[in-house]
């Protein structure tokens, strides 16, 4: 038997928690995980349930029919079969993010399907092109960022992706651009932020003198590095690092920062409240 | 036979190491350490050496004397017999850092003798007391932050001590205070800096949805939270901690992290090169 | 109105959470936290929670008249107010963490009580007593294990404590006493265990050129250094360090995670299960 | 100009550091890095100085006529020019740590070439050729031990390997292969040594009940698990976490630290003492 995996966002009620509960033991449904988290601060409800027994479309929607009464109007569920997420990659010249992921793709270590792979340099094709992924060059030079955004954005369309990943893809995106993937665009940034925000966050890093530097993979807003926060990961340095050792330490963290980020996502254990994550893993 | 030990900071020059090393091998003396660094910037020369073998007042000057023309002119020497460093806190209501460094005192973990505790609130003087440690309370209330300050100054005059230690105390110093200690005046605040200057950094943390939380222990500047690094550590939190959960777990790192600064501060292991420091540990 | 702690260890059935969530229900109970956790190779079911509601003696006893029925029949079941565990502390020679326990006990850091510190030396009584607990030196000279044991346990006897903190008590328990406290007795062991069991752990840990020490705190059961491990954590060391500086600065390991320990034990956050434990913390 | 790298172990004697400084003043050689260490235990000297200014080959006869006399007659030195070390990879079935190295290798992030790779399952030859490097499919099935690793050896002889690095291959290796290759053999084992030596190492620390789970990167030994250890790290879990999820992330791990090693034994920065590592990173 199929399992389903159901996502609900609202407003906390009393009881809450027990009313849904009666719900799944009047369906016979068999949890295989559950967890719920209610905000501190707005009284907001999150859950993520995996579970088997929804037998077929007809106990689907009954399903759902006796959930939506206890839960506030303006709820946001989802009750989904686990599939495998559709992703497109950007990335720019630097091969180990989208190594990582392209090797991970191609033995299914994801819930994803990596359906091509974007990027406006050309230094990357045979690698992506080797694991039989379309790679497309598509050069910003002598474009407005506007222009070569929308090349960008048809290619993307034609894919109908789910997830877009910026897999070091160095270059800022429009709102419009971010507008159109909600919630659906995962960044690695390469410091501990809101700490270096911007360009170079390993020079000013090394300029700064901190003992430690870090990771943090987050989700695309249109404030850049401001972005709801996935996972962040850091490493001790110390003075005698100079700032190419730094960015070259620094990549070992962004690989696994953004891989884990990914594997977060693909699995639906992420929840955004205000600008701040909620992970159930 | 006593040790020494030696601290330089010099221009590098052509051969500087070696030249340094054919006059240890002149006098005959016994490494026990040695630790040297040259920035990557701006081709400066850090040194420390600790060694046996300096055998009367006569021995030290002759040494200095063979020292000084392989150095620049403008070179920093120090030639120093291990000593315990003479030490003042500072605190204000919070119990954890001074209460461990009251017992590392007590027991001569640290290479110092914390000669008195000053603090704004009568809070500590029983713990601070029970050590057989004159605790003095110097509220701020009706006193502009100079008038404070000067009171506190005479307090610290009166021990004439080499190191000031700012264990939790909650109030910014003037300038003038600084100035007084340059690179004797020893912080941790509760962030990984240089995320979340300034006041309550645990509230900015939860508001900003990290997922790592840190502290950091600094030299103090005229710059508020923008003193030279010496230690920093992170644990990693999640959306289920509140800020008073975040501050308690945060408590840990600042007690660790305040001690081990201690630690290098009072065995000369600290050089301060721009607003960066040097750790020879 | 007071809070109170339910704690569940029994056999797993099917909808057992769902039943007891009708219970919570039904008698009007605010949960202000909650975890249960089914085990992975015997399906136990463990369940901690803290809730609001219970008004008066009455209420107490019809809950558990309700909540027994749905329990299998050998379910272990405690429904406690919060109060402060009673304690007794045994230690060694060594300071750090007794003396880190004292500070914390002063201020009611821990949801605890030292009651007395007992030591098999005499060297900590002047710390233990400036925080005006009592310190019991009884020494082993000349006493058979038996013998020492015995004089101990009258000590600790007197005292009525719940919690035994091995504080670095460098002596090696018999069956006999462990088994008058049984998952009662928390001690500090200097190695990430399984690694280096048994007398001198970072002397093994030198020899063996490890890259990580590590501490563990764990509950003693009468296999030496085999008990249910709490919490553990790990610093990189290199080539460059002596079992003296291991030993330095496994120390401060030591003290933050025993604190660790004892505050998730003090706070009833600990199962066991088998020779493991469940931490809802 | 190219630039050499010394490599010395010798016997410590006095001032020997000072000697081998004035052979490269008296040379007028230019320091890169240099790193030297003595041993606690038995005064052995090791130094690695990577240096600028030898000019033809009778210089480098020179230079080490020079040296030579202020060594110990059993030093080993080496005094070579930087270049890609020759390597052979060893697979079972595993993806992570071979599809990491190929990945690296490609873009020239090791100082090394990886020449061929060799599996006793045919599972991971699509990957490792498209690459375009040789996969050699060696089954052990109805083979003896002996004469299975009889045909290894013929490949890797083929090949005239510098190292050998065992890409998560599960097989115990005979002495009189680990002979062939005394410390060039690179291993990635699934724990934190010495825990959990053996089989199975994430389905031991699980039935221990341990809160960090390890990897630790080694040199091979004749002894299994017991060989110098390059590099160590742990990652925190706890008591939700089953076997397969211990695995899983603790390729995390495996994946990194094999990376680690690798890099440092190919930049020649381990040196071996006893059965320890001495690393200069």
């Amino acid at each position: 038997m199929k399992s389903h995996i159901l996502l609900i966002e609202t407003k906390n009620t009393k009881n809450l928690a027990h009313h849904i509960s009666e719900i799944f033991f009047k369906h016979d449904l068999s949890l295989i995980s559950n967890e719920d988290f209610i905000t501190y601060e707005d009284n907001k409800y999150f859950k993520r349930t995996e579970f088997y027994g929804l037998i077929d479309d007809d106990h689907y929607v009954q399903f759902l029919c006796d959930l939506y009464p206890v839960l506030h109007e303006k709820a946001k569920v989802r009750l989904i079969e686990k599939e495998k997420k559709r992703v497109v990659v950007l990335c720019t010249k630097e091969h180990h993010c989208i190594g990582d992921i392209l090797i991970r793709n191609k033995y299914g270590d994801f819930n994803a399907e990596v359906l091509g792979v974007i990027s406006n340099y050309d230094k990357l094709g045979d690698l992506v092109e080797s694991f039989n992924i379309p790679y497309h060059f598509i050069s910003h030079k002598d474009k407005t960022r506007e222009e070569h955004e929308s090349e960008i954005l048809d290619v993307i369309y034609s894919y109908n992706p789910e997830y877009i990943v910026l897999a070091k893809y160095m270059r800022i995106l429009t709102n419009n651009f971010v507008s159109k993937y909600p919630q659906r665009i995962i960044n690695i940034h390469h410091s501990f932020l809101p700490a270096f925000v911007g360009a170079n966050p390993y020079k000013q890093a090394y300029d700064r003198g901190v003992k430690i530097i870090g990771a943090t993979a987050h989700l695309v807003t249109a404030d850049l590095d401001e972005g709801p926060i996935i996972v962040q990961d850091v490493i001790n340095v110390d003075h005698t690092k100079t700032p190419k050792e730094l960015s070259h330490e620094g990549k070992e963290l962004e690989r696994v920062l953004l891989a884990k980020a990914l594997e977060l996502a693909f699995e639906d254990r992420i929840f955004v409240t205000g600008n701040k994550t909620i992970i159930f893993d």
